[in-house]
């Protein structure tokens, strides 16, 4: 568990796009964040105030997060600065960047002389069991996707906050770096080995105290890319959902950095994961339609939304242009 | 690669499965063999002579292999003392143990000193791609199954031999660490990152500069079992067979290891490993059936391969008990 709250490192982003990360923390879990800090050519914010290193952890802050992708093989001097003094200054460090802060010899050893904490998100958890495929107490929801990138996250992290406002203990459980940095915790699902994948999920979203209890777990990749479909697989399996909910990006034909592969029909993507989710749980059920539309105009949108539901006979919706109401609707119905 | 020949190391094995990796080297390798070295208490064999490390190493022998399975969590004193004498000897040492090799500081560091090499096969390279999902030249067989442990190792290694016999230039793959050392290369998939799957088994299996040439791919697990379908269908997308073989025992009723689960009859088992497999190379199909019917006397495996290959209207067989003239041949039609 990552402490909290955090202070957003930005750094020199020009906009906000390269400070995704940051960005969707601060969307998602403001209450767990104090501020930004940021160079001073930083071109964008995230609409917290603008802080100081000693200025955050003089008002609490526990652990700075880098918020923004580093763009070469190493750790940039300057980054280097910023993230001893914040060490220096009482808080721990978070990165979900491939090159891991323990690997940096002045990072790793102020740290330990300090007796901070870092956390590398993209590193798995040691001692993973191996899936065991049995019942376990409590519902869990599932997104699926016909591709990458399509907001299986944003649609898990959009279903959660619903839920709750509803008054239903649901938790986000996060399997990517940028879920498993606004959660504060996760697995992240890529890196585990493979005959770990579905025990990960598994220990990831435990059988649940409270019967009506509900995980909304993040989903990856998906079962028709063909670089990713076991990923996809082990985590179906092992998030034994009782719903599914199909997320889709209806302006993309080609699978993400595959030119080869079209994306499959939203028919057959509920179909294939429906099938395949019954090994692990018999009532799995995809429930609902979550469309990326954010590449159309409002009427195109509105027909691609349309269309969906049609095709699917369930409510469809863009998580973030119209909400989940619909979605929270039908995994409550 | 592990360079040959070897001296299989069956230490005081008191049967012939508890020195199984030996075994199965020296059925499918004998060439590669120069003997075996084993405790005076030791209660079986390989077949080939018994030798001292020394009368070995004279002999041209390359690498101590180690062929039977440590009973528990570390080396035993006289293992270590055994394999030191193998480094010191001029051999190397390959290993598909958990315990790591590299992991033991007096090995370790005698095999630098000496300049020999630990294999521990169940460590996967470093540096493996993402799965392309891109066509490649050559044809591909892997051999997938209703379960683990049903013969997919076994057959795949005797369709090699018979192809090899016919003259058709035919390569078995490994996947596994016997596969492995019995190869003398490959990959153990179940250790790969999950991200890295299917490019694993595509660098494992790669374009053939004859278009004729077949690798032959070892399958792993089954898309039916809840706790490794992820890896079988990752190694499903990077193999992108052209023919696969469906192995099964039909005397199991239940998952290995998993009691909650029963066994997807060979229709089924079939459907799906087609409709999979299809993503990466739309020409993949079953051509044969491949039964374990050791459990089973004369009568009754008789029956069940009739049965198998009425319930597909495809060549059914034993390996082992009948040959595999009826795969060679659906793979080669």
């Amino acid at each position: 568990m990552i402490a909290r709250p955090y202070l957003l490192f930005l750094a020199s982003a020009h906009d906000i796009n390269e400070a995704k990360t940051a960005a969707g923390i601060a969307r998602f879990r403001p209450d767990d964040c104090i501020g930004e800090f940021a160079y001073a050519d930083c071109a964008t914010t995230t609409g917290l105030p603008r802080l100081t290193i000693e200025e955050a952890a003089d008002l609490g802050a526990r652990t700075l997060v880098i918020g923004v992708a580093a763009s070469g093989g190493a750790l940039a001097p300057a980054w280097i600065e910023t993230i001893a003094s914040a060490l220096r200054a009482g808080l721990d460090i978070a990165s979900g960047m491939h090159m891991r802060l323990r690997d940096q010899p002045r990072i790793a050893e102020l740290a330990a002389s300090l007796g901070r904490e870092l956390h590398d998100v993209r590193i798995p958890p040691r001692d993973l069991p191996i899936g065991s495929g049995r019942p376990r107490a409590g519902r869990r929801v599932l997104t699926v996707g016909t591709d990458c990138s399509v907001g299986k996250m944003f649609t898990a992290l959009l279903v959660e906050a619903e839920l709750r406002e509803r008054g239903v203990p649901a938790t986000f459980r996060a399997t990517g770096q940028t879920g498993i940095l606004i959660a504060g915790t996760g697995v992240p699902v890529d890196a585990v080995v493979a005959d770990f994948l579905s025990g990960a999920v598994e220990q990831l979203a435990p059988a649940a105290a409270d019967p009506d209890h509900i995980d909304v777990i993040e989903g990856q990749g998906s079962l028709f890319h063909p670089s990713f479909a076991g990923v996809s697989l082990g985590l179906l399996h092992g998030a034994a959902p009782h719903r599914m909910i199909l997320c889709h990006d209806p302006t993309r034909d080609r699978m993400r950095g595959d030119t080869d592969h079209g994306l499959p029909s939203l028919t057959a993507c509920r179909d294939l994961n429906e099938r395949l989710a019954r090994l692990t749980n018999p009532e799995a059920r995809v429930c609902g339609v979550a469309l990326n539309t954010s590449r159309l105009g409002e009427r195109e949108a509105a027909q691609a939304i349309d269309a969906a539901a049609a095709e699917l006979g369930l409510p469809a919706c863009d998580p973030i242009r119209t909400g989940v109401t619909s979605l929270a609707d039908a995994i409550l119905a």
